[in-house]
């Protein structure tokens, strides 16, 4: 039989990056490609004792139906903890927890967008939000980038002339897959355009903690006053996606809905995985902890940095990521990225092509991302090498 | 601010069910109410050892990103399992892994149903399904049940008149809230009519395996050569809800738009709890342990269908279920089952108010479901004793 599919869903295709990482899956592959954790931020020891004391002490609690808002002991360590490090909650904010941040992006959209409704995003962005707001039936408009965050004057034409623009979607720190991070006087200004032409911001920081030089940036939501920024974290990049735990915080007056588009998408999240995530930030010593991750993701990314600049032909530019997972590499004159992508395939080693990330992924890129979390050291030496000799092939 | 909530959310209130186990949280209260398994029921000294296994000989893939389709291996156990016990897999089918079964029911209703398409079911149905489909925006059309099942000539009066009905929902073995199981004719004849009708059946067997007495009614999608039913199976019953993983089975061709939906959703079902599921399905005898949970839920239902008809007055009717959690207890001469709700409510008795199980839940009912999995048999017989006397009270 022939299945009529709803037209939300019926244009929709896998992932480019999850084909690309199945594609690359192989070992062989040098995987720049990928965007996870490096294997060595595991504290994999620590899981497995709190899991057992879990199962000894609590097993029931932890077997059983829970409620939709979230374990209670982690929702109020959470809220500590979010209070203390961004200051992003008030008295009159929920935190809920979330099946890893993607549940909150998409409930986020499918609470506040009608179909046909705009999703403004910085441009590149993150793809599995832009396929989020995509199945939700939301159109998508772009607004570029500068080297410090979203163009200003863009995003206001857009909000100008986009009168059913209901939610702004911001990666401020280490943005995938740009690695760029916004500047404060950006996040305000962004901010008041929000007030100004009413929409929602949702501000994702799943890799604000490993931030490895510079200062940190305050969180769009800790400026807000009035409710307008829903704020987005995760376990996926300090602990482990595996476990799928993310949480919201946001205003209550969202939030009661948002636990109803919870309830009716998986009831809640793991309870085991939940108490897991909750003597994570309880009972280990996290601040020594996220040190760790960054001292590895710093090592790495300063490897790859100085790479780019001793391999790479001139005219290939790159970012300069001060934390996070990414960098967003440009080839010059315009060049189509898949020129760079299919050769260093042939060659092992694996980038994702750019125009992934775009609301309109059929338009020619220039650039692609690079991740330096998942291949070791030795890898990235190997990696580097490689893609500068097939750069020198292709740049003329 | 004041929040611009999606048309179809803005209608949505919280599940009336759950809203009820929040009040009942209160241990004084007799759970009536609830749609848990008993805490008896867990292989809780199991899970811990399965989990202590995963996590020492394989925590790197228990805690990194894993595909959206499901751990590999749980989905190629689960091919064979609902191919032997139930018939429903084919050559075109794929198994996917699924956040607990609703979320299976809510990708299926986003991949096949538009706003405004209509999603038939069984009246009264399962409410969390409900809620899925009105928070795709989906219409709801419910058929009124028999002893053996959907009234077929209603449900072909519904599709007949409803061109737009893309879904028909149903829970074929002991159906939450009813109890009622249907018969193998009105199965062929339920999968005639989809047929003629082309709708797709998406068929819900969460408690398919708690058959306490009775033979084993074929699985509708075992009837099935076209590809026309999706089948939606869950470990929450078996093993554990708190887990949150689940299954679908269905077409290739529709599987595809469901994995990407999937995606969008929550990238991927925790693996370690994927990974515990496994190990139940491969290291556990499951008939054994199958037989165990019948073996509680048949000594319970017996005791609650017995003191139904030694406590309560004549004119109360009441469902004999085969198997699953839930008995449906009817009221005489329409009585409006929150008279019965209440007075309960007042003894410290929880039971659920049939109307939250309609399509339009502002409709007087005249039933309340009852369960029999949560309290234990000492429980059950103080609550069957008030509820007598309440009824006594009130139906005249």
């Amino acid at each position: 039989m022939k299945f009529a599919v709803s037209n939300k869903m019926a244009g929709m295709k896998p992932s480019a990056v999850r084909e690309i990482l199945k594609l690359t899956a192989d070992p062989a592959f040098i995987p720049f490609s990928a965007g996870n954790p490096s294997t060595e931020a595991f504290p994999e020891e620590q899981i497995k004792a709190f899991t057992e004391e879990i199962l000894t002490e609590n097993p029931i609690a932890a077997l059983q139906y829970s409620v939709s808002e979230g374990y209670p002991p982690l929702r109020e360590v959470l809220r500590d903890f979010c209070d203390r490090r961004y200051h992003v909650v008030t008295d009159q904010d929920e935190v809920l927890i979330m099946s890893g941040a993607q549940q909150g992006i998409e409930l986020t959209c499918k609470c506040l967008c009608n179909e046909g409704d705009v999703v403004v995003c910085e441009e590149p962005s993150f793809v599995g939000a832009l396929n989020s707001f995509r199945s939700c039936g939301a159109k998508l408009a772009g607004v570029p980038m500068d080297e410090d965050g979203i163009n200003i004057d863009k995003l206001e034409q857009v909000l100008k002339t986009t009168p059913n623009a209901k939610l702004l979607y911001l990666i401020p720190n280490f943005q995938n897959p740009s690695g760029i991070t916004m500047s404060l006087e950006k996040r305000k200004a962004v901010l008041a355009l929000a007030k100004k032409y009413d929409v929602v911001i949702l501000e994702d920081n799943p890799y604000g903690d490993l931030r490895f030089t510079g200062e940190p940036v305050p969180a769009i939501k800790s400026l807000d006053t009035e409710g307008r920024v829903i704020y987005c974290g995760s376990f996926s990049k300090v602990l482990s996606p595996g476990l799928r735990v993310g949480y919201l915080v946001c205003h209550k007056d969202i939030a009661s809905k948002i636990v109803i588009g919870k309830q009716c998408s998986d009831v809640h999240t793991a309870i085991l995985n939940q108490m897991i995530c909750h003597k994570f930030l309880t009972e280990m010593d996290y601040d020594q902890h996220i040190a760790r991750l960054q001292g590895i993701y710093r090592e790495r990314a300063q490897l790859m940095l100085r790479l780019c600049d001793e391999y790479f032909p001139q005219g290939v530019t790159h970012t300069v990521p001060e934390g996070g997972l990414f960098v967003w590499v440009t080839l010059p004159n315009d060049m189509d990225c898949m020129e760079l992508v299919l050769a260093a395939k042939d060659r092992m080693v694996a980038v994702v092509p750019g125009n992934s990330f775009l609301c309109d992924d059929t338009r020619k890129c220039s650039s692609v991302r690079m991740n330096y979390s998942t291949p070791s050291k030795q890898r990235i030496e190997e990696g580097m090498k490689i893609l500068g000799e097939v750069l020198h092939d292709i740049v003329k």
